[in-house]
This record gives C-alpha cells, structure tokens and sequence, in this order.
C-alpha cells in the first residue's frame, strides 16, 4: 500500500509524530536569539543521553561525518593507531585513519563475533607506542555488541586514548562516556535519537582535547576547537541544518521525559524477545550469545532453501515492512531486523507475525504462531 | 504574531509549502530503489542548475562543508593557492586553505568592492607557481558580486584551477559552469535552491579531477572519488538527508518548470528594483554600482541617527520581517535584506513597505510611501 512503508532498519528508524511535524516548518533565522535558545536545551540534553560532562558537538553531518570528526582533529601523518573491528564499519574507522597518513593496526574478529580482552591487551602490550585505538559498540553490521566498559578501562591504563562508534549503540544500549573511560564518542541523528538522518554527534575528553591541539591540519568543518567555542554561545560555527535540530529538539525531550535508563531497558527486552522468537520458529541468529548481541539490531540467517532477498520481498510487498539485508560479504546471508529508536512492543509484534506469514508463504514449515506466542510470553515477563 | 517570521535574509530562505510537505514524510530506507529513482532526478536536475556536463555532487553539510569538500581534494602541503577575498565568505576560502598547509596569497577588496581583473593577472604573472585561484561569485557579508565569467577566463590562460563559491549566487544569478571555465563549483541548498539547510553541492571539471587525483590526504567525507562512484549507482556513500533529499527534489521540479533564465530574471528585476526604492526613500547602498551588485542580497546603510538594531528590531517587533545585520567589521553599519529563492514581487511590496513604516516610526523625515511607488514603477516596467 502507498505511504504504508515501516522501516525496522538500523536506521533511519520511524519517526514519533511531533518530531515530524517540526520538519515541515519553515527554516528558523539560524543566529536568531530563538534558535540559540533551542540549540541551548539540545546541547544540554544530548549531554545527559552521552551520559558526559563534556560538551557534546553537533554536526551537520551523517554519522560518517562525526567519525571523521574524531580522527582529523587527533591524527598526524605517522601516527599508530590500532583499529578494532567486528565488522563495516569498525573497518571504517581504519579506512578514515588511513586518509590522514596514520600507520594502522587492525585486530578483526569473525563475523558475529566480539573482540576479546586478552587479545587487546596483548596488541597494546606489544606496541607500546599505540596512540588512539579505534571500537565500535554496537556493529550495525552483524549485529555484535563489544563490551565497551572492558575494553576502554585496559584502554586507559595503557595511556591511548579510545574513539568509540556508538552509532547504533545509544539510547539503544547503557553508554556512559565519562564512568566507562571513553575518550571520544559519536552517534548519529536517524538511530536512537529517533529522528531524520543528517546530524551527527561528537564528545571528547580532556585528554583528547590535549592531543587535539597537537594535531598539525585538524579538519575545518569539523573542527572540535571552533564548534567548542560556538557552543559556548549557544550557537554552531556554520549554518546548521535547522529543521533537523528543531526535531531533534522534540525528539530529545520525549527522550528526557521516558529516561535514558528506561529506553536501554526497553532496547534490551524487545532485542532478547525478539530472539527468543526467532529462535522458537526455528531460524539461527549469527550473534549466538545474547551476551554478546546488539539491542538494536538482529541479524539472522534464512533457514535452507529460502533466500535473503525472497524473505525481504515478501515482507516489503505484502506486509510493507523493510528489513536490511547484510552487507558486503553478508549479503544474502542474513537479513536484519532493526529495533533501534521509536519502535514499540506493538511493532515488533506486527514484525515477527509478518515474518511468520511470510516464511510460510515461501515453503518454511514451522509451527506458525510460536514466534508470536514466545514473543509475547518475553514481552510480558 | 507567533508563526508569522517571514525571513529575508540570505538563507535560510522562506520554503514552497510542497517542498515543506516532503520533510514531515517517515524517512525513506536510503539504499531503496524508490530513494535511488529520486537521487538520480535530483543528480540529473543538479547539473541542470549548474549548467554543466559534469556531474553535480551532493553532500550531507552546510555550504561551508562545500567548501572544505573543494579544497580538500586539491591540496597538498605547500601548495601555492591564490585567494581573491571581497568580504568575509571570501576570507574562509583562506583559512580552509591554511588548514590544508598551502601557501596562500590573499588580495582583498574594499567592502563592496568587487576583484578587478587587472590585478587577479598581475598577481598571476608575479606568480607563475599558483595552482588555485578561489572566488566568491555573490558575496552574502556585503551584497557585491564578481564578474566570474572575466576572472575565471583569466585563470583558464594562466593554467591554475579557479573555485568558485556559487552558495548565494545560484538560481539568483546567471552562473555557467561548462561555458565560463570554472573548475570548481559549490553552493548549498538554503538558498536559490529554497528549501531548508543540511545540504551543498559541487562540481568539479576532468581538470580538477586530474589535480585531485595527486591530492595524497583528500578529504574522507567528502571524497570526490568515492562521490563519483557512488552517484554512477544512483546512491551516495554514506546516509544522506533522505528528507531534505526529497524535499530538493521537488524544490528542483519547481526550478525546472520556471526555467533557471526566468528565474535569473526574477532575481535581477526584484533586486534592481530593490535598489531602486531604497534610493528613492533617501539611505544609500553599499554597493553603489548596479553593475557589481549581486542579486540575493543588498547591504544598506542606516539614516543618519537611526542605528541598524533598532531597524532590524522594529521590522522584527512589528512586522515580523527578520532582515540580517552586517558581519564583522560591518556589524550595525549596513543592514541586508535577501531576495534570494522562494520570493515574489508580493514579498518584496511587503518588505518594502514595512521599512518605509519602520524607518517613520523611528523618526526617520522622508515621503512615505515614495519606495513603493518607485518599487511598483520598476517592477512594472
């Protein structure tokens, strides 16, 4: 059906109405006395989601924008920097650190997989001279979640600083910048924070900040030491995307009023449901501890003889649903049903029932309902 | 009145109510084929605007991220960069170069002077080495605007690259990309274009191109390369601004169906007869000359005894009018009013008007309604 589409994609996720609505205004004067005052409550707000002191930047930008943000105000030509990834876009982070000169080590883990402590420790032990160490939280990709608390502690004991991609990660998971030792973290605007993509967020410690003033070309747009000063006037170094902020500013508020501590909560129970569901009809997950598995997104595998695109097919065409597929070389191996930002115990319920009526429709035999009912049951534990 | 700010400064613009509509939409899933039809119109009707062959890139930023986005590709360390600066847009082409390591050569008008073309081919015969020469086209902190089609032949003989900042000089004034030899061609979406902030553009020529593929640092995010590769999918690299994307995308149906030479014309009769009123009612132009005035925005000067905070407050207080001030060393010395996208000879009646009342209300001595009727006459002719 026309205008019937519902994302359940790692983002851009949908949007809560009043949020919508803020778009379609017209654009706000951007050094207005009236824009500064919305900027004002936003930055104070996105401080409490970052769970930081610090402030926190914004840029007009996608999520991409912000981790280039973090690389170019630290890196000079030479420098080590040790990349940790599980996935796309921890290997993105390589890439980025790569286009400013950097001398990379890459540590990779297995699809699915998490990095493991004790390797970390090792790599920071024999290369002493390790500046920055790169991590993704929640890997969009394959739907790991690394244990950030672990891993920037052994982080700061070594003297490196740590960057961490939290793009699908907050609201969606506990992330505490300041109490778990991270150095630098960025998100995005279309994920937890439920709104459009086209924002992106950065905060940095002290100590990066020290480093940052060493830095010889830091970026110019995103440049952590002009976007600091604008800030501190509760305004941006250049015209920002207002419309979006305006939302965010919405978004925000709804995000103060359910708590932050209650939105992981919610994140959690719905991703754990949601797998119990899956693993009820029959279908494998390829994140298989639940420890170890992302609150925003779930990735599982097709069950024999039924492909990735045929599933996403179906629930796009009969039941207007979009689900991603993998990427690179995931695609057509899994598909990934999101439960990142404005989704409801209502959605995930329509979600499972569709995926039901869809695999049924392409042959899957299975006890049709018991995703549903274990669903439920989870739900309402 | 609450709801009523109309703006008339130079971006954000005011919005067609359809291309508004298109913000409140859910976002679209960014890698879907049904985002991927709308990109390629909006790439096709892009190079339409920039009147080239070439293709048109689109970024997630403001107009300034355009602008990192031309010189990051460009420069390496050292590079000798020329920059012709008549106001402060132009001088930010020097710091983003400085920020890159070049060694720039800065010429500088008087405000609201414009570039003479005698000495942009001084300046280059005295240095045979420069590989850049940056400009600004309509320069938004004073209201004047080069003669880009001389200057940037000028560079063409002399072999070094022109950049041509076009953020407030596209749809608003004839701009032709191919036909004038320009290299470099930015701008960005709150302004000719119409709709809100988040987005900019550039184009850049097989002989850019060539240069940047020696760049050894070019930008991440804004890659020209990786642009290019993903624009020839229908897609870009990373999540775009799927809903001010869709929002371009009938802002741009709009400029198609004007025809960009009609909407030059709109642009240059409003301004002119802008022009016109304003010396009718007695206060004096900062740029005196019609022939270098730029046809988005014009700089003011105040009566005497009359300051630009109390003009902008009372327009602002009274008639819900928001005009811009000046910048920097112009601050309270000029105030400047946009003609700039999404506006009728209706607005410019009204905005006219509602200065003549506030310049009567702050004790100004003139013969009210002398610029309307002069504005009418021109408007007429």
């Amino acid at each position: 059906m026309k205008d019937k589409t519902f994302l359940m994609i790692p983002g851009p996720t949908p949007m809560p109405e009043s949020a919508l609505m803020e778009m379609a205004k017209h654009p706000m004067a951007h050094r207005s006395k009236e824009f500064s005052n919305i900027l004002k409550e936003v930055f104070e707000n996105l401080k409490y989601v970052f769970q930081t002191k610090n402030d926190v930047f914004l840029f007009t930008a996608s999520g991409t924008g912000a981790m280039c943000a973090a690389l170019e105000n630290l890196i000079n030509e030479g420098d080590k920097v040790l990349c940790l990834s599980i996935g796309n876009f921890g290997a993105r982070w390589e890439k980025i650190a790569k286009s400013r000169g950097a001398e990379v080590i890459e540590i990779e883990a297995k699809a699915g997989d998490i990095i493991k402590p004790e390797i970390l420790e090792e790599e920071l032990n024999k290369n002493k001279d390790i500046k920055i160490v790169t991590l993704t939280h929640s890997e969009t990709s394959t739907g790991a979640a690394n244990d950030i608390k672990t891993l920037c502690s052994i982080i700061k004991n070594h003297g490196a600083l740590s960057i961490v991609d939290g793009i699908t990660s907050l609201c969606a998971m506990e992330f505490k910048t300041d109490e778990w030792n991270i150095d630098v973290a960025v998100s995005g605007s279309q994920k937890g924070f439920m709104i459009a993509p086209g924002l992106s967020f950065l905060t940095a410690s002290e100590k990066a900040f020290k480093m940052h003033e060493n830095c010889k070309f830091p970026s110019f747009y995103f440049n952590w030491s002009e976007h600091k000063k604008s800030l501190s006037k509760d305004t941006t170094p250049f015209t920002p995307a207002v419309n979006l902020i305006c939302s965010l500013h919405t978004s925000l508020k709804m995000i103060r009023e359910e708590g932050i501590e209650n939105i992981n909560k919610r994140h959690k129970k719905l991703t754990l449901a949601l797998r119990s569901a899956i693993r009820e009809i029959g279908l494998k997950l390829l994140v298989e501890d639940d420890k170890n598995a992302s609150h925003s997104i779930t990735s599982i595998l097709p069950p024999e003889n039924i492909t990735v695109p045929d599933i996403r097919k179906t629930l796009k065409d009969d039941y207007d649903i979009i689900v991603a597929n993998g990427q690179g070389n995931l695609e057509n191996k899994i598909f990934r049903i999101g439960t990142l930002g404005f989704v409801s115990e209502r959605d995930l319920i329509m979600a499972v029932g569709s995926l039901e009526a869809s695999l049924i429709k392409l042959g899957y035999k299975f006890n049709v309902g018991s995703g549903v009912k274990k669903l439920i049951e989870e739900l309402n534990k």
